[in-house]
C-alpha cells in the first residue's frame, strides 16, 4: 500500500478537489424516504437507514471528492447495531475509491493505543480505515504507536491541534513557556511528520485546525510543512472559503476542508428547500458539494492547473 | 436512578473495596480453555472468547468490588463482533450488580459530544455504562455536555487530568500562568463536580490521576475534593499501596484504584504461575483481587469500620 499522504495528494490533484466529506448521521434529519418505515427505539432498522443514507452519500460525492470521514459518534450511538452500519459504510466508501478516515479521535496510554492503531488503520484492520483521528493529551508516547502503525500500514492519523469549537481555546491556547498549548503540539506533530514524509512532501502524521479561528490556521500550516491539515469547521460552523486560504500549501495542496452538515443536511438548507426538498436529497448533497469546490478553487491552485 | 457517585459510595462501602478491575482482554494472554478451539483471524469467535473470559472474571469479582472497566480499546480491536462482546459484557456485570465504567477516553466539539454521552451514559443508553472517561483537550464546551447527560441519568464522567504514562507530563506537566496544565483542567473538573455532588459529597464528573505521580495524587485530590479519583497505573505500571494512599478522603473513600493486567492474568504472573496455572485462572483472578483489596485496606479506611 501506498503511503497514505501520497494516495490523498494523488486523489486530491485528480479529482481537483480539497473537500472532505463527512458523513455524521443524525436519525431526526434524515430524508423522509430513509426513515418513514423505522420505528422509534429500532437501533436496528435505524442503524440500517443510517447505512443507507452513507451510501447514497458515497455514491455521489465518489467521483468528486477523495475522501469522507465517518464521525463515529453517531454511529456508536446507536450500540452494536450502529457500529456494524459503520463497517458497512467504511466497506463501501473504499469500494467507491474514496480514502476514508475515521473520525475517533482516540487515544490512550501506549500499549493500549497499539490496539486502538490496530482497530482503524489500513485496508486489513477491523474497521479498514485509511485515517484516524486522534487526542493528544497523553503525551507523545501515546501518540507514537498511532505514528508507527499508521507507517507501516500504509495509513495516516490527524492529531487535534486547534479544534473549531469556541471551548477550544480554553486549554489549547494556554501559554506555557512562551508558547500556546496547541503550539506544542503542534511541534511535536511536526517532528512525527518530517519524520515520516513520503513523495508527496507530506508524513503519515497530520493535524486537526479548525476554520473558525483562521490567523492559526496561518500560523500552523508554517509551523508543520509537512503535516497534511484536517480543517473542520467551514460552512454551519461558520468558516469561509476565506478563512482556509492559509491551510493551503503553495501548490494548493496539503489541506482537507470538511464539511458534513451543510452537505449531508443540503437538502434542508433554505437556499436548496425549495429547489429540491426531501426527495432529491443526493441532487442537493452533489450541488452542496459542487458549489463548496468552486468556492474553494480559487484558494486551491490545483483546481487551475 | 440514584446518583452515579452515591451508588459508587455505597458499593465501596458495601465491599469494603476500592478496587477496580479493568477487563482488558488481549487475545494472546487468554487462559488457554479460551482459545484452544479459536482459528487465528476469527474475529467473531475470538470476540466470543473476549466475552467469556470477562464474564469469567465478573463472576469472581462481583461480590468482591464495586466497578468493572472494559478497555473499549481491546473490544474495538476485534471490529464489530468485538462489540457485541462489549455490549454483552456490559450487560452481564450490570446483572450481577456491578458498576461499569467504561474506559473509551472519548470526546468531541459540542454537538457531537452528546452523541458519545447519549451513546454510554444511563442503564437505557445503547452500550449502557454507568460511567466513561473523557479526554479534555476540547475544551469546557466539550466538557459540558457529558455532565449534563451524566447528571440527568444518574450516570458519570472521569475525565483526564494526569495520565499515568511516562509521556503523561509531556502537554499535562506544561506550566501556563504559574500552574500546569494537568491543574487548569482539574480545576475545571472540580467546578464540574462541585456543581453535581449528592448525598455522598462527590459529584457526577470525576478525574483520572495516575498512581505513578503520587505527589501529584495529593495534591489533585485536595484540588477536586468532591471528584471522584479513578486512580490508573497500580500493579504492572509500577504503583504500590503507598503511592495512592493520598487519594482516599479522610473516610477512606472518594477513588477507585485500577488494576487490570495484574488481576485479569494473575493466573500468569510468576508468583502465581505454580500455584494455579492457566487452568485455575478464576481462583488466581480472586486471590489477586482478595490480595490487592488488603494491600488497600489500611489505607481506605472503610475497611476499618
Amino acid at each position: 500500500m501506498d503511503p497514505f499522504a501520497d494516495r490523498l495528494a494523488n486523489l486530491v490533484r485528480e479529482r481537483r478537489s480539497p473537500v472532505l466529506v463527512g458523513l455524521d448521521p443524525r436519525f431526526e434529519r434524515l430524508p423522509g424516504e430513509l426513515t418513514a418505515a423505522v420505528t422509534s427505539g429500532d437501533a436496528k432498522a435505524q442503524a440500517d437507514a443510517y447505512r443507507r443514507f452513507c451510501e447514497g452519500i458515497i455514491d455521489v460525492v465518489a467521483s468528486l471528492v477523495a475522501a469522507v470521514k465517518p464521525q463515529l459518534a453517531f454511529f456508536e450511538q446507536l450500540g452494536p447495531a450502529g457500529m456494524d452500519a459503520l463497517h458497512a459504510t467504511v466497506r463501501y466508501a473504499r469500494q467507491r475509491g474514496l480514502l476514508v478516515i475515521l473520525d475517533g479521535k482516540r487515544n490512550d496510554i501506549g500499549s493500549t493505543a497499539i490496539g486502538y492503531a490496530d482497530a482503524y488503520l489500513g485496508a486489513e484492520s477491523a474497521w479498514g480505515g485509511d485515517a484516524l483521528t486522534v487526542s493528544p493529551y497523553l503525551g507523545q508516547d501515546s501518540l507514537a504507536p498511532f505514528a508507527e502503525v499508521a507507517v507501516e500500514r500504509g495509513a495516516g492519523i490527524f492529531v487535534l491541534v486547534k479544534t473549531s469549537n469556541p471551548g477550544g481555546a480554553d486549554f489549547q491556547d494556554l501559554v506555557a513557556g512562551n508558547e500556546t498549548l496547541y503550539r506544542h503540539v503542534a511541534r511535536h506533530v511536526e517532528e512525527l511528520a518530517a519524520r515520516s514524509t513520503s513523495a508527496s512532501g507530506y508524513g503519515a502524521v497530520g493535524a486537526v485546525v479548525g476554520a473558525t479561528y483562521p490567523d492559526q490556521l496561518a500560523e500552523l500550516r508554517q509551523l508543520m510543512p509537512h503535516a497534511w491539515l484536517l480543517v473542520p469547521g467551514f460552512g454551519t460552523q461558520g468558516g469561509t472559503a476565506e478563512d482556509v486560504a492559509a491551510a493551503f500549501d503553495a501548490d494548493g495542496l496539503g489541506a482537507l476542508i470538511n464539511a458534513s452538515r451543510s452537505i449531508i443536511f443540503a437538502y434542508d438548507r433554505p437556499e436548496y428547500k425549495d429547489r429540491f426538498g426531501a426527495d432529491r436529497w443526493q441532487s442537493a448533497v452533489e450541488t452542496a458539494t459542487r458549489e463548496m469546490i468552486g468556492q474553494l478553487g480559487k484558494f486551491a491552485s490545483m483546481r487551475d492547473e
